[in-house]
């Protein structure tokens, strides 16, 4: 599964985001710069930085990977020790006014926001807000936060975030910033990423730790769940929004989203992506000459495999790795000759062949076919299909842009369909156990493997089930 | 005067807008497109288009000219026969939350604002609303009137309407857009203009009249001060929200900003200019060989007080239609060389003449200086400099960007201070009579001349006074 | 007529160039920018610069506007007190192959070379070339004469020179640029200009002397037919390569190609152009109200009839000076309505008015058409159509592209059926001895007035007669 | 070793080229965007297109990106089903006169040329035809062939080409196009690949067969050194230039430039890389936990090393797949306190661990330097550099840029002082007879390790002794 929206389109789910935060660093901009660059794999639609100085909000966002918005130019514009930023993706189309971080101009004090996740009850809240007198520019969950926090303003700040955070059901990790503050905050369950880093004096959180290492910040703790995390000149401030508190963070976290050095509650990406290819290769008797993996997020669980099997690992697909937005998409003729931009099967290391290809997740089905399909044409005898999680069968309201189950191939069908359906030659799954302990937790979000979801999620399932025909 | 900014800038005074709106007509984000385009002259920093298709509102804006913000992509993503749009001019640096329109979500209803001219009481304005619970993300006028229009969900829409537009003290003109209707809004001063027309069966209304010609509308009539014009499915409708009815109209409108083919208030601006050069020369009995104008808003009057002179006007003085918003500035020992990058003396017009040359107005000085020296260096034996309006002493606080006494040169010293200020050989301004008798009309705002305020200015002159030093 | 291309092309004949030079300048690459950009109405589709450092030569080129292909960084990569630089009008699609200038790498030294005009006898002397060897890399005549001057490498430099020259047939005038001199040749009949200045005790030459007030430099002399100036550290020194001497300048450089503050040949364009408008008001009795021109380029003569005639000039057309190359064009369903992007008329000057409108030539008649038929829709009374230049009856093969017979409306019809064609209520032209008149001068190119062609032009009316229908 | 240019710069040796044609295939331009885009990796910095329709030749290049070159309007210019194309490394400011294909206009039919190599007696042929009456408009080796090849315009075609490919001495890969054929040439050393292919009834041409993957064609064969292959509507026809005929291989195309998935000269790249990591593994009796390599180009050598050795294969080094061109370089007070923008260490696999780090090869020792010491700050216990190559001890002059001995390490010092130098707990080579044995090859050029260049020299040695202070 992968990221770019090609025409050979191996994304199968989106609708992640970065979220970066800085405090007390000099060149706080060029920092959350840097930081968001690392994180540019959550998103690629979009970006933005807010930057404070003495008080004063600068606020820069536009469309396109980071090194598009930013210049020296605007990067110099935004000054101050304090910043706030964010990588977004989005559907085509989107307006910029849905572009984060929001930044929020009031008498009080400028305070800006963004986020990463999903809130189920947006539509609730947002009724809610408009009967008492709120206006939205945006369709984003982030304008809703800072509804919700001016509210009240007669209320000490902690007290009416307290308040907003119990208001806002779903997935979330926010970065926020007033003038003198920097605040950090994950729902209750647990469900998206935030880490605490040290810096110079100062601090950051992020989304994910890859950027600690890119800026040269020490890793101290994430954020917990339901926990709000207030950095000032006074330094770390923590407070419990909810006595509820669980790690539900989200499998796929693990499984694709993540980069693999980045460290998510303790547990190394890599680290748990090669060890979910072992336990797939446990009991797995397929007779085969060679390994391969789907570049980038199946490498780490391919190599797992391999070690584990004993059987050598080769690079038998490659991805272009020139491939970017402007890309001029082949025409339906060229198509059909097979034109193939952004992967390729290495014919002299899969022909003739008996091979295991390793993917991290089949969600529609069309990138494993055309992959499967790549492979035979360049020879390979067999392709056994190995999955680096379980059947992805439940829609996910908490952030991954799976919404119905008419797209999801194994709600449709069971493993031997879908093994047709691709044209494999085996296919196997990750078992739930398996993931759980492939990352040593008790706890993880397999919604979209079990339908547990750990949050209320306000009747979304009827919406999910409309277009159903199966 | 002029508009760019440059480092040999001639622009003395900005801060204009456009807007504009059409409802009922095919295409209407391209019919908005050119129109804007016909209104670049009044904002080059920013613009933007909200279209509205089966009660959906899409908007795109950003920074640059209308044909750098909107490509044949953008422009199809705006569907409809609806839409509003605005032109900006900005000071640098100023973010992607002030462009306009403004959308705003709502379980009401989508609805999208944009404004020319200047809110005086603003500051009161959004206090009064963040008490109640508004956030604002930008410093625009036209969120705070949509902040107001939302706060009374119970009214009938346009009771709420006029109850914010009596709320909103100072110079406006509004273009709004629901789902299904188009208003158009002017202060009851009347010193912002908006003109309607018609255009195939639907409607127009823009902020000059010049936008009509370009995409063939006919004019119908202007919107009276204090009136809410409703068009709809039901043609127009008409409303008052307020008794109080003047027309102090800019007069800045017809000396700088507007476009010499637009009509404003029944009265052609290039005839207005005209007029105020031929007034001009009355009695002005000066002895000289050539009348020049300064490009491109001083040369109506120029040629009209040639023709009343009944000396020869020429082209001695001309402007680089090229420069850009990209353009290299000279270093500071080419610029001290003499190179001029956008407007140069013709040598062999000047050489040896004695010149009157005119100009709209007198803000700074920096200006005037450094062309009566060009024309000289030119080798211009004489130059009298005659300005088609009276001097400006005051600040003003409806949309131009003259806020301090300080920076006005006329503030600071009388004409023949003046005159010897700018190395002028003589120096006469227009009389604020001849200034009505120009523009045949009885009121006009000339605040910035004679320091009548037709409305309350909440103080502002404190401000304005701060740094004077004389 | 007029230099975009838009779709309501006015822009009716092309092909013109702009070269400029400059030696012992410092700063030469920026000297160079600010005068091409003044040069920038003689070509807007491509640019580039060569300077010279030690000997050493670098050269940016590219499509586009000055202010495109150049920006801080390319400007300081061009180093040294040497430079020459090129605008070009060119074809849409041409390659940046033809873009010049040339640079030519030689073991005897670098050299460089732009050209404005165009040679007659190119395809003769590209094929005697290649008979000897020479490949190109380019259609453009600048790199014939790189190809001739290399042919001979015993003989002197500028007897080598002279000789090229002499096999050159037809309208030139090119800057050379070797690794310590600077060369500025025109062709013997006189039929391209090019002038002298003097900065800072260094020397320019450039196609027009608008480029010196921009940068400060002073007017010395035009460069005479047939001769070739060469400037360094010895001064000027002056060679002729012909003994055959004549003025035959472009009389259409006058009238339609140049900037009025450029004076050509001792006579200021503007000036020219006034006269000619005088001309033609004398003894033309028509009864009019208003004058106007179509801007940019007819405005002078328009002046100047209003001037002659005594009936006021006015701004009855007006030209958005905004429309750029990336301008969106309308769907055939709104131009068929009426909207136009580029010139408007101006509805409240030309409504129930007698008019004498104003132009420089017609060509193709297409644009006359439609202006005419614009302003009689804004109410025009009578339109009296009155051209700065004779009836354009012949291809000119000088460099204006205008090849055929067939596209030219006066070689097919009389003024009375052009008359007609375009909706005029009366046509009159100037006359060939009023155009002799206006610029006080003996000779001048006015062989696509006259069919007399100052240079043999090798059997080119053949081609020029091909598709005739008449 | 890498191939972008950063501040942290990995990218240690340069200088190769990508060629690529197409003959008989519709949307050839389309097909040569498409491969070249797969070329990528061989040349970021700038890239070109030469398309021939009913022989009319059309040029589309410039620099950045193939994705940055071409747009849809600029494919679709290029029309024909033949076309050749480029894309080039070039050292930073080098002008678009140097970016090929070279087009060259020729009363015999238009012929375009592109290259990958480099020619060493390329002054002497300048020299050589100068004399003749060629001049030159770029440094390019391509064009020199384009002046050899019209030298003699009686002979026949081929025995032009015969004679002007034995004049060239040095590493070549051509492709020519007229305006009928395609030719593909090698040099008779055989130092650069290109490889014939078959695609739908046509043929295309490549330096590397990772494009035919891309395209959908079928590789047919190498061209032969010292082979002139000439593809015309009569087939495949193929012509010896020369009796001498060796397979000297560049070495480094299957160490560090080409696509892991290319096949050259019938060894997988990949293969080959991992051949040497087993090779390098071989009696290294090293006490290690882990086995990483540094992306991209190491990461085949770092698994067969793994493999051999039996210790797990981990990604120790990320690296940032979104690095592009117009990335801001972090200030070098940001750079001291550790902002990695390209590449970072994963602080938890790394930690505390014993490890090899795998790298192609050293050229200039810094980016070893660099990434040893940001193992150990991430808490690597000892880091044990192993390399797939023989030290890097001599200049090349077939493309590679390194010219002098001074910059190359391994000219200066022993495999203690390097190992020393960077910072290494052990260092160890591939010895060159194991690079021998990875290919399963008999010949290669291995000059840079072994001095042994193939070919004549033409003194180049004296020039890289020039600054050796050693």
């Amino acid at each position: 599964m992968e990221n770019n929206k090609n025409y050979f389109d191996m994304a199968e789910i989106h609708e992640e985001c970065g979220v970066f935060g800085v405090y007390n660093v000099d060149n706080a901009s060029e920092i959350a710069y840097y930081a968001l660059h690392s994180l540019q794999h959550r998103g690629q639609e979009a970006c933005g930085i807010v930057c404070v100085e003495d008080g004063e909000s600068t606020l820069v966002k536009g469309h396109g990977l980071v090194t598009e918005v930013f210049n020296e130019k605007t990067l110099k514009s935004l000054k101050g020790n304090m910043a706030i930023g964010h990588v977004r993706y989005s559907n085509l189309g989107n307006g910029i006014e849905n572009v984060q971080p929001f930044l929020f101009r009031h008498h009080s004090g400028d305070f800006s926001i963004c986020h990463n996740g999903n809130i189920v009850n947006s539509k609730q809240l947002r009724n809610y807000l408009e009967k008492r007198g709120s206006i939205f520019q945006s369709d984003s969950d982030a304008e809703i936060l800072g509804h919700l926090i001016k509210k009240d303003l007669k209320s000490q700040r902690i007290e009416v975030m307290k308040t907003a955070f119990n208001m806002l059901e779903g997935a979330y990790a926010f970065a926020i910033q007033t003038k003198d503050k920097l605040y950090g905050v994950r729902d209750k369950y647990g469900i998206r990423p935030l880490s605490i880093g040290k810096l110079n004096g100062g601090y950051v959180i992020s989304s994910e730790t890859c950027a600690f290492e890119v800026i040269g910040a020490k890793f101290v703790r994430d954020v917990e769940p339901g926990e709000i995390v207030v950095i000032s000149k006074d330094g770390i401030e923590s407070h419990n929004f909810s006595e509820f508190k669980h790690h539900y963070l989200c499998a796929m976290e693990y499984i694709y989203f993540a980069r693999p050095d980045s460290d998510i509650e303790n547990c190394n990406v890599h680290t748990f992506r090669k060890e979910s290819g072992k336990l797939l290769a446990i009991n797995d008797d397929v007779d085969i000459d060679i390994v391969i993996g789907v570049p980038d997020s199946s490498i780490s669980c391919a190599i797992g495999y391999a070690e584990a099997k004993g059987v050598p690992y080769e690079i038998g697909l490659i991805k272009n790795k020139y491939v970017g937005r402007t890309f001029i998409q082949p025409s339906q003729e060229l198509r059909e000759k097979g034109v193939r931009m952004k992967l390729s099967a290495v014919h002299s290391i899969v022909d003739g062949k008996n091979i295991v290809m390793v993917d991290d997740s089949i969600v529609r089905g069309t990138t494993s076919k055309r992959i499967v399909n790549m492979l035979k044409e360049a020879g390979a005898k067999s392709v056994h299909v190995r999955i680096g999680s379980p059947e992805f069968k439940n829609p996910c309201f908490y952030g991954v842009d799976t919404s119905t189950y008419e797209e999801l191939i194994s709600a449709r069908m069971d493993v031997a369909g879908v093994c047709k359906e691709i044209g494999a030659d085996s296919l196997k799954y990750l078992s739930a156990d398996d993931l759980y302990k492939a990352g040593n937790r008790s706890e993880l979000c397999t919604a979209c493997f079990t339908a547990k979801y750990p949050t209320d999620i306000y009747g979304a399932l009827e919406d999910a089930n409309k277009d159903r025909k199966f």
